[in-house]
């Protein structure tokens, strides 16, 4: 059993266009039926709060299985501590063996939440958008901006955020990475300015109402990913042309979509998957004019996909 | 994060009867519904057959969580590779991080197995049996005899496994330690000559008839953990006077309990569980003439208890 610190893993991380074809690649295998992904785990705590994802699969003909451990503890930044930690476990699908533990505290389940954000922009989103409006201010509000660069080469950036300090923060750090960003007071404003959307909250509040969607808007939800959490109110869904999620069996029980599900019948059985549409199986944007929506909750196979690109990385230069 | 290798827990386990009350107070902690454990997560895989369990949860009040991998290749052997494989990641609940990595391959989950096994003889079988039971020839078979030394006394063994070399084997181990073992040339020959039997095969076959139940037996079954696995037959548990089984709601999907409530109509709800025997909240063997079976499938708590024991021995020789 191998022990991969997240510092060795950073150079094969370096390869985001190499990574984004893999993920792309995971997410068409998942959606045409060739992955085994049981339902997620999950294990909650109420004081302090926090939940614990397990996600774990793989994807047939392939080397290994992958069971990664995601944690998410809310209270932690205010003692000075990330988040988010977790690990990745690579395992032989020929002999159950464990090969190597990805130590990675949970980067790489932030950078493949990334890359999905950024695969659904390319996917739905109008090309060159104006301006991105990011909702939050954590670790995957900074991440989405970076994925989104290659895609859209758009450096002009809203943000909103519940923490003033934590706006500040984000709009110093980003820009000091060549993003100019502009704190809005509201949503509303944010909104009303950006044409391309991504939420990463923890909010279990919608946050994004149905008066918010322009014509030609795209909208990528990443931040709920349990059945309680949510960002975009269910009448937002209604009122998208089009919406798509990444797995119509998670968010049938997770995220917007189910909260829409459970509010409204809004059907998540109908919904194409985002791997079907990045295999040209189903039609995304329609016009330009249309609203998309992507709700993203996080697939296994977005985690067997980074495990493996990095393992085989290290492989090649080991 | 630490990862601790197996040579280092070994002094710890050396505490069989510290490790046995730890493992008895999470049986018990969890028929009170003090635990939180969430479904079995499971990954199969056909070809080569296998399957991963992760079992994950915690106690409340107690500072860790604990997430086990364990994955049994049953082809691996031929492979010369153990079948199974492991590790446990314990993690603090009030802030989710990852405390430390116990790579113990499996060893850990196959020593509360045993455990419970002997808690399992402990609560039900009539004291001092004359002679023990084991069928199969694998590791289980190897670890229950010895967690059930302390608790029974008793080293006159017969053995039945379907591979000659592997009973021939069986028997030239277990008597270097000290025990006398006889190879039963079927299952009905060690059923007549044996008052507590464990069975600990991967079979999908029930193994155990109602006819091989005889006046005072006491039968553990630890190897059937699956929807599939099976080694007694339904109407041995109808036969029985008391049955009992380390969770109920994993028993009524998996396990040999599971089959009989799918084929006859077994009450797997009404079940008592381990915990609640050893807590004396429910009755166990009422006479000694009673036949009782406990069908145990491997709880979470038992891993959280192992787990949790060692690193509280680790850091005491720290």
């Amino acid at each position: 059993m191998r022990v991969v610190a997240l510092a060795e893993m950073l150079p094969a991380l370096a390869d985001g266009a190499g990574l984004m074809a893999a993920i792309e690649r995971a997410f068409i295998g998942y959606s045409a039926g060739k992955a085994v992904v049981p339902p997620v785990g999950e294990l909650t705590f109420e004081d302090p709060p926090g939940d614990v994802h397990i996600k774990y699969g793989y994807i047939r003909g392939q080397q290994h299985y992958v069971i990664k451990v995601a944690s998410s503890f809310y209270d932690n930044p205010r003692k000075g501590l990330p988040s988010s930690d977790g690990l990745m476990l690579v395992s032989r699908v020929d002999t159950g063996q464990l090969e190597a533990v990805l130590a990675d505290g949970g980067h790489l389940t932030n950078v493949r939440t990334a890359v999905a954000g950024a695969l659904a922009a390319r996917a739905l989103a109008n090309p060159h958008p104006r301006r991105i409006g990011i909702v939050g201010t954590g670790i995957q509000a900074r991440l989405q901006l970076r994925y989104h660069l290659p895609v859209t080469g758009c450096r002009d950036v809203v943000v909103w955020g519940r923490n003033a300090d934590a706006c500040a923060a984000y709009k110093a750090e980003m820009e000091a990475e060549g993003f100019t960003v502009a704190i809005a007071p509201d949503i509303d404003t944010l909104a009303s300015e950006c044409d391309l959307i991504v939420t990463t909250t923890p909010s279990t509040k919608a946050l994004l109402l149905a008066a918010h969607a322009r014509a030609g808007m795209h909208i990528t939800a990443v931040g709920a990913d349990t059945a309680e959490k949510r960002e975009l109110d269910p009448y937002l869904l209604l009122r998208a042309d089009q919406v798509i999620c990444d797995s119509r069996s998670q968010c049938a029980t997770r995220g917007d979509t189910a909260h829409a599900q459970r509010e409204l019948g809004f059907d998540v059985g109908q919904l194409p998957e985002l791997g079907d549409i990045l295999a040209g199986k189903a039609a995304g944007r329609r016009t330009p004019r249309d609203v998309t929506i992507c709700d993203l909750t996080g697939v296994a196979v977005q985690d067997v996909a980074i495990a493996s690109f990095v393992l085989e990385r290290l492989a090649r230069h080991a």
